[in-house]
């Protein structure tokens, strides 16, 4: 009730709102809500229009490269799919999405070694709506969410507008900690608070570059199976690792226990959204009542496109052609960070999009964006991916955008104002106060270097 | 905390969720969140399986008739876009949706007597996902919507899935009645329950087909307004009149007071997925948060295709042909219905898909549906559309979809099975316990002949 108290005498910078653009100017303020006063502004989103700007290298968006997507071929396969099939394409569909893609899906998820059948697959406007859905269904207001430290942005916008309370538990470069991911179970459970889900990206995880193990696999399902723990298995760049086919996915190993997400975002275009949950039958029932609920059904449209473009062109040859050009980002990234930020620690990820650095002790990542941005470069800082406070001495660095020409500039850049704060940092002080201690339980910070 | 105990004993068919085919079969079902529990299958849904059999003849669903979309125009269009702005439209885009749509879609609103900027639009997945949106930041479990008896059957399950306590206000044939809905207001401030909006259909009701008066509309507006409700304003008909321009939207009354939300899926086409909320500017900022939240930002590919559309298409000599196509079956509705259904009551649609029909005394649509079914005609039961356990007496009958030889045949069909129950009535007597009492308050059933 503390909020509603704090909204009706205004005073909305103590209560958790103030980001979420409440004032007393809003003549709806006291109607809203509960859940809508812990909406936040995404870090990510303040980012798009700075990453606009032309003469911004940025390194900070998740944005896939996609010049590489054979346009020629898709205006003749979109155009003959409206002329031949419009009355169907641009109509209604089904809640849980076309059984034509749903059979596909069923084959692009079979290098992660999944069998699947296409009943038990929900298609959904991008991954990013079957986390809000998990979420609808799963999470009472308090209610815990596991998830690595740090995790994915946008997972935690979603968990936070569901009031979760969003518990991290540790990586290293190995990815989540089976040791850890225990204890925290047994802790909250001696605690009292039901568990809903542990959220995990096991392939070139997001922000932090790293894989799971695949001797960590099944000890993760083990101990989330011995302790019914459901696992939401996010897995957007699974196919995009530098060297081949991805490791088995949690989901293969017990079908039962794993929400399993996946996105042609990555693989194919983001511009379609469309997306798919592949859950327990049981599950699957929900999951489709509540897609109905947010929106009738997926576009009709852009599923039979992506439907027909798995069927009628090399898609995996896709899929390579573009691990071969991330793999040479992300080969300029490491080789920048050498040459302009030796005094930082960075991962290696073997996939996907991003790499994880630590900045020199006494650095603040959230303070030193807006200059950074004065410097023309732009990155997401490391706070973005706590719901603890944590991450202040974190940077996330895109590679999957700009070309190794602007890698290598922007990183640059980024020199520039790291050695400018280390000069500053040097001539006052560390001023390491501002990272805030964790909220829920004590937890280290992960070592991913 | 009895759904918990329930849920906990196994006992679930004494909870609301028999539907939602929870049973122990389910690892999860002890893991759910309560809101999870009360979400029940559409039954528009489960009509769509029986309305897809070619042999049926479906006054059930709201599919909108686009065989008349100009298909070769389309792909040509789309081909030229994919080419020339591939990158573009294939990539993420902002939360809020393509400022190019956005300027098209205040075009748009022009004939409904909008002014607005295209700040104060988000665009949103269908506009089905814009009522989950204003859902979600604004019903807590167990807070008030006020809605037309009967409502828009989709508009339920979302308030449902929110945990709302749906509170029905009567209609005439002139649309929602001022006085009884500041009675109920008052009813409901008198009992400290919060009214967090008025959802409301004032254009071609679904599914009563009727038209909020010209007079009333003001009357509607400065009631919400003096009373401090919102007015959630669902127009996807409001340009479907069979004679002509649309009277001025609520929110042309009120843009403060109003959220206004548009589709595409009934003036252009549905497979898209592409609707718009218009919400006052600060409630556009929790909007957008809640968009983003949930899918990060809807279909690039879909939005610059409608924008492109619009702008090199006459769009609304489109629109004027639907009217067409519409007025047309809306008459044949008629006929049939004056040769084959004397026995009933019903209302004549001056626009939109509708026409809401009144059994004769003691026949329930609910039970009779599967016996229509077994004659080939499918409808839907007046109960889909009141959260109150009312509207057995009522069907609703599509015209939009079939043809007017269907419609014919439709009608003649429904009336050996009206005939025959009427005559299981006269030999065993009414059987109007069937229908439930209202739950909330008292309220007599709309009378829409």
């Amino acid at each position: 009730m503390s909020t509603k108290e704090n909204r009706s005498t205004g005073n909305v910078e103590e209560t958790n709102t103030a980001a979420a653009a409440g004032t007393r100017l809003d003549p709806w303020f006291n109607t809203y809500a509960d859940r809508a006063l812990g909406m936040k502004q995404s870090e990510v989103r303040s980012l798009f229009s700075v990453a606009n700007r032309p003469e911004v290298v940025s390194l900070a968006g998740g944005m896939p490269n996609i010049a590489g997507l054979p346009l020629d071929f898709l205006a003749d396969m979109t155009a003959r799919l409206i002329r031949d099939r419009g009355t169907k394409i641009l109509q209604y569909g089904g809640g849980q999405g076309e059984e034509e893609l749903r059979e596909m899906i069923t084959e692009v998820m079979r290098p992660d070694g999944i069998r699947a059948h296409p009943d038990d697959i929900t298609v959904t406007t991008g991954s990013q709506q079957a986390l809000d859905i998990i979420s609808e269904i799963f999470i009472n207001p308090g209610e815990v969410v596991l998830a690595e430290a740090p995790s994915y942005v946008g997972a935690l916008g979603t968990f936070r507008a569901y009031q979760a309370s969003v518990v991290h538990v540790p990586m290293d470069e190995f990815g989540l900690i089976p040791e850890r991911l225990e204890e925290t179970i047994l802790q909250l459970q001696r605690a009292g608070r039901p568990i809903k889900f542990l959220y995990t990206i096991p392939n070139f995880h997001n922000p932090a570059g790293v894989c799971l193990s695949l001797e960590r696999r099944p000890q993760i399902v083990d101990i989330c199976r011995r302790h019914h723990v459901l696992i939401v298995e996010d897995n957007p760049y699974g196919l995009l690792g530098f060297d081949g086919d991805p490791l088995p996915a949690l989901q293969s190993l017990n079908p039962d226990g794993v929400v399993y997400l996946g996105s042609f975002s990555k693989t194919f275009a983001p511009g379609y959204r469309v997306g798919w949950a592949l859950a327990p039958s049981a599950v699957t029932q929900r999951v489709l009542l509540a897609n109905e609920n947010a929106l009738l059904c997926p576009t009709t449209f852009g599923q039979l496109s992506i439907a027909e473009y798995l069927k009628t062109y090399d898609w995996y040859q896709q899929v390579k052609e573009y691990r071969q050009v991330y793999h040479e980002r992300g080969a300029a990234m490491q080789r920048a960070l050498k040459t302009h930020l030796p005094m930082c620690e960075w991962n290696q990820p073997d996939g996907g999009f991003y790499t994880w650095v630590k900045l020199p002790d006494g650095l603040d990542a959230q303070s030193m964006l807006p200059r950074a941005v004065t410097q023309l470069v732009a990155y997401v800082s490391g706070t973005a991916f706590y719901a603890d406070g944590n991450g202040h001495d974190h940077m996330r660095l895109s590679f999957c955008y700009p070309t190794p020409e602007a890698i290598e500039e922007g990183v640059r850049r980024l020199s520039v104002v790291v050695q400018n704060e280390l000069e500053v940092v040097e001539m006052f002080g560390v001023k390491g106060s501002q990272t805030k201690p964790p909220r829920n339980i004590e937890m280290p910070e992960p070592d991913l270097k």
